[in-house]
C-alpha cells in the first residue's frame, strides 16, 4: 500500500481498526459512574455510533508523526465524549427529537438529567485528559469547549435572521472545525513536534471541518429523507441560514429574498415550499457556490501537510477531504 | 487580637476584606465572554451576591498554611464559579424561580441559554485554574464537580420518596460538603503541606459543610419566609425529605409517617398542611436531633484544626462552625 493513493474508506479503517477499537473500549469504560442514569444515557449515546471522525482525525495525526503511545487512544475517547457532551446538550437546547436515527436522549430521560449528563460527560472528559499530566492538552480541550459553548449561544442569537458569510464562518468553525483542529494538534502534541508542525496539523483540521460542516449543510437542503437518514431542511425550519441560503440572499432577485426570509421567519415551508427554495438556490447556483467553497477548504487541508513525511497515515489523511466533499449522507 | 478568640462576622470580615474584593475583581474580569449573553448571565449572578462562604474558607486555609501567593485570589474566584455554574444549572432543573430572592436566570434568559452559560462557566472555573500549572488542583476540582453532579443525579432520583439518613448524608456530601472540602484542600495545595495536614483541613471542610447544609435544611423547614428571604418549606414541596424529615419518619407514630409520605407524595401543603409537619417534627424533636447532628459536625470540624498552628486565620475557623450552626437564615 505505501506507493499508492489510499482510495477507500475500507483502507482508512484497516489502517486505524485495532486503534478505533481500543477507542470504543476507552470510551465505554470510562462512561460508567456509579450513577446509573448518566451509565445509561452515556452508553445509549455511545451505542448510537456516529462516524468517529474525530478520533480517527488524532490517530492519523498522532501516528503520521510518529507517534506510537497509549496516550492517542485515552484522548481519542476524549474528544469523542467532549463531541457527545456538547451534542446532548444542544438536542435540549434544540428541542430535537431524533439523533443519528434514534431518539434523541432528552425525549427519553428528560432535559434535567441530560443537563447533568452533559455536565459529567464533560468532566470525565477532561478527568481522562487530565491523566496525561500534559498542560498544552488541557489548554487545548478546555479553549475548544469554551468556543463550541460559545458558538451555540451565538447560533441561537442568529436564528430567524439572515447572517452574512463571516458570521456563517465563525459559527461553523466552532461548531465543527475547532474539534477537529484540536484533535490535529493533540496528535502533534503527543508526538512532540514543533509549533511551526502543530500549526500545520491544525489548520489541515480547521479547513478539514469547514469543508466538512458546508457538506453537511449542503446536504441538510438537497438530500432525500431516506438518504441522510434524519429529516431533510432541518436548518431551514429552525430558522438557520446556512452557505447557499446565504449566497442565494446576497445575489438573488427581490422575490427569492423575501420567499427565504419567510422561511427563516416562519420556520416551516408553508407559506414557501421546500421545493420552492430549491428552485431558488438552483437558478442562483447557490449550491455550486458552496460546494466551491468546500473543494477549496479541502484543497487547503491537503496543502497543509506538504511538509509531513510520506506514510500510509499521511495518505489516508490526503484521502479524507475528498471523502468529506464527496459524500452523499 | 492575636491572644483572644474571634467573636464576630465582622473580625473575619476584615481579616479577608482585601483578598475578597481582589476575588471579586477576579471574579468579574474572568467572568467575560466576547458573547454578550455569557457576560450578561454571568455579571447578573455574581452580583447576586450570596455569602461567599467557599472562598472565604479557601483563603483562611491558604492564610492558616502560612500561604501569601496570589494563587488564592485566583483559586477563590473559582471555587465560586464552580459553585454559581452548579446554581445555574440546578435551577433549570428544578424549575426555580427565584435564587437569593431574586429572578432565578433561567426566568430571565430562558433554560437553553443558561445551559450554554453554566456549561462556559464550568469551562472557565477550569481554564482559571489551569493557570496555576498545579495538576493536584484540577485534580479536586474535577473530581469535585462530579460528585456534585452526580449528587443533583441522585437527587433527581429520591424526590417524593423518604430517604434513609446515609443517603441524606451522600446527598448533603455531594451537594455541599464536598466543595467546602475541596476549598480548604486547595489552601493546603498552594501552602504545600503535606498530605496529613491537607487531609485534615479537608476534613474540616467536609464537617463544616454537614453541618452547614443540615443547618440549611433545618431553616427551610422552620424559619419564617421574612427572616429566610425565600418561600419556606420548599424541600417538601420538591418531595424531599430532610434530616428532620427522614428522623420524625422513622421514629414517628404511623399516622405521622403517612402525613409525611402525603406532603412528599403530593408536594405540596394541601392534604397536610405546613404546620401540621411542624407539629409532628416537635412531637418527635426531630428538629433538636438534626440539631445536634449539626453542633456534633461542627465540634469535629473544630477538631481537625487541632494541629494548625496558631494564628488570627485560625481562630476565624475555629469560629466559622459556630456561627454556621448558630444562623438563622
Amino acid at each position: 500500500m505505501s506507493t499508492t493513493t489510499i482510495a477507500t474508506a475500507k483502507e482508512v479503517f484497516d489502517l486505524l481498526h485495532d486503534d478505533l477499537r481500543a477507542i470504543e473500549r476507552e470510551f465505554g469504560d470510562d462512561a460508567v459512574s456509579s450513577v446509573k442514569a448518566i451509565t445509561e444515557i452515556s452508553d445509549y449515546l455511545r451505542e448510537g455510533g456516529g462516524k468517529r471522525i474525530r478520533p480517527s482525525l488524532l490517530l492519523l495525526s498522532a501516528k503520521s508523526q510518529g507517534y506510537s503511545g497509549g496516550g492517542m487512544v485515552r484522548l481519542g475517547a476524549v474528544v469523542e465524549m467532549v463531541h457527545t457532551a456538547t451534542l446532548v446538550h444542544d438536542d435540549i437546547i434544540d428541542a430535537a427529537d431524533t439523533r443519528r436515527g434514534r431518539p434523541s436522549a432528552n425525549t427519553t430521560w428528560g432535559n434535567s438529567k441530560c443537563v447533568l449528563a452533559g455536565d459529567w460527560l464533560y468532566m470525565q472528559a477532561f478527568r481522562v485528559a487530565l491523566e496525561e499530566r500534559n498542560f498544552r492538552v488541557l489548554d487545548l480541550l478546555i479553549g475548544l469547549t469554551q468556543q463550541m459553548v460559545e458558538g451555540e449561544l451565538l447560533q441561537m442569537e442568529t436564528l430567524g435572521r439572515p447572517v452574512t458569510e463571516r458570521e456563517y464562518n465563525d459559527l461553523i468553525y466552532r461548531k465543527t472545525a475547532c474539534l477537529f483542529e484540536v484533535s490535529m494538534r493533540l496528535g502533534s502534541v503527543l508526538a512532540k513536534v514543533n509549533g511551526k508542525t502543530e500549526a500545520s496539523m491544525g489548520e489541515y483540521g480547521h479547513a478539514l471541518g469547514l469543508a466538512f460542516q458546508i457538506v453537511d449543510d449542503i446536504l441538510d437542503l438537497t438530500a432525500s429523507e431516506e438518504v441522510l437518514g434524519k429529516p431533510v431542511a432541518s436548518d431551514l425550519r429552525e430558522g438557520k441560514a446556512t452557505l447557499a441560503v446565504i449566497h442565494s440572499l446576497e445575489n438573488g432577485t427581490p422575490t427569492d429574498r423575501e420567499a427565504i426570509l419567510t422561511v427563516l421567519t416562519d420556520q416551516n415551508f408553508e407559506r414557501v415550499t421546500h421545493k420552492e427554495i430549491l428552485a431558488i438556490l438552483s437558478r442562483n447556483q447557490s449550491v455550486d457556490y458552496a460546494m466551491n467553497i468546500a473543494f477549496r477548504h479541502a484543497e487547503r487541508a491537503r496543502a497543509a501537510l506538504a511538509s509531513l513525511p510520506d506514510s500510509d497515515f499521511k495518505r489516508a489523511l490526503l484521502w479524507v477531504p475528498d471523502f468529506v466533499v464527496a459524500r452523499d449522507k
